[in-house]
């Protein structure tokens, strides 16, 4: 698929068939993801690949409890139609864990480490257009519990669950979300 | 080209000819890079284009002032080897703006917004592969002082400089940066 199609085609998507994505295809977007630049070639990611049922299911459940604390901190009552259900049916889910230890110089500053995020998010993009391009549906889903993650999925206290990268083969075509175009986002300084 | 090319053969460029990118093809990165997903289609992003050379010569002295205090902090003797002086010469360099006022739910976590910049990062790594299928070389470039950065660049007190994509057409071709494999950052749990 041709990169431009890629970018501007490819759509969040969170019904998906129930057919199991096939590990050849895993892989080749796990290697897309790695391709992503990091700071000072750290490559601060991690990928645990979760196609377990009773795993999908505590994590649907653990993004329900996380949905309604965000209800209750945020008070938008509309976040309550926006359904977690696709967890439990989406094939193919891949957890990705990046290692604040592996951020450049920024472990330095005082903000704290963001830069190793910055690295998975970009690992995650490729992701996302490698499995758009290989005819697959996926999401960017973050609506989860870091800690609770961590200890249901074995994950170093050190690291950090940033991501679940939902996948599946799409059940249909997603809608498209509009975008405020670029001109209106930019400022040039000559 | 191809997305997997586009992908896989992507390098950071920091050799540019003196000559500048087309404002076209400028457009045509931004395009793709808000493309990208973003939490709640909030659409974090903003991009200052900079081709003003004394606003450069300022980008590079604040960036050789960040590189002091980074050895300085770190003690890592080696950093001052890694040379700035790119970033006088690169034809085209556009900083990546985010607003953490748009990061979803995670505005209401006790860590602070996270999510804003992730959707930034994605959107850069568009901007990264575009710029390659264009022919052009990029690099992501963070070895800045945000506060520095925002008033040289006025830029909303509110919004936080994320990084300088620096463009331009290649000097030579970059060198491969290698990668652990795939397979060596990943767990199946099925």
């Amino acid at each position: 698929m041709e990169l431009f199609d890629a970018i501007n085609q490819r759509q969040s998507c969170r019904e998906f068939l129930d057919e199991p994505v096939e590990r050849q295809m895993i892989e080749k977007i796990i290697d897309a993801g790695i391709m992503a630049p990091s700071p000072l070639n750290t490559q601060p990611w991690e990928f645990t690949v979760i196609t377990n049922q009773q795993i999908k299911e505590e994590l649907y459940n653990g993004a329900k409890a996380c949905k309604a604390a965000a209800i209750e901190a945020s008070g938008w009552k509309w976040l309550e139609t926006y359904s977690v259900q696709f967890l439990r049916i989406t094939p193919t889910i891949i957890v990705v864990t990046g290692d604040p230890r592996k951020s450049g110089v920024d472990i330095f500053s005082q903000e704290g480490p963001v830069a190793f995020g910055h690295a998975c998010a970009a690992a995650i993009q490729n992701m996302l257009l490698a499995s758009h391009a290989l005819g697959l549906g996926s999401v960017w889903f973050t609506l989860f519990d870091k800690k609770r993650v961590k200890t249901l999925l074995n994950i170093d206290e050190n690291k950090v669950p940033l991501a679940f990268v939902c996948l599946g083969k799409p059940e249909q075509q997603s809608p498209k979300t509009p975008r405020k175009p670029g001109e209106k986002k930019t400022v040039f300084i000559d």
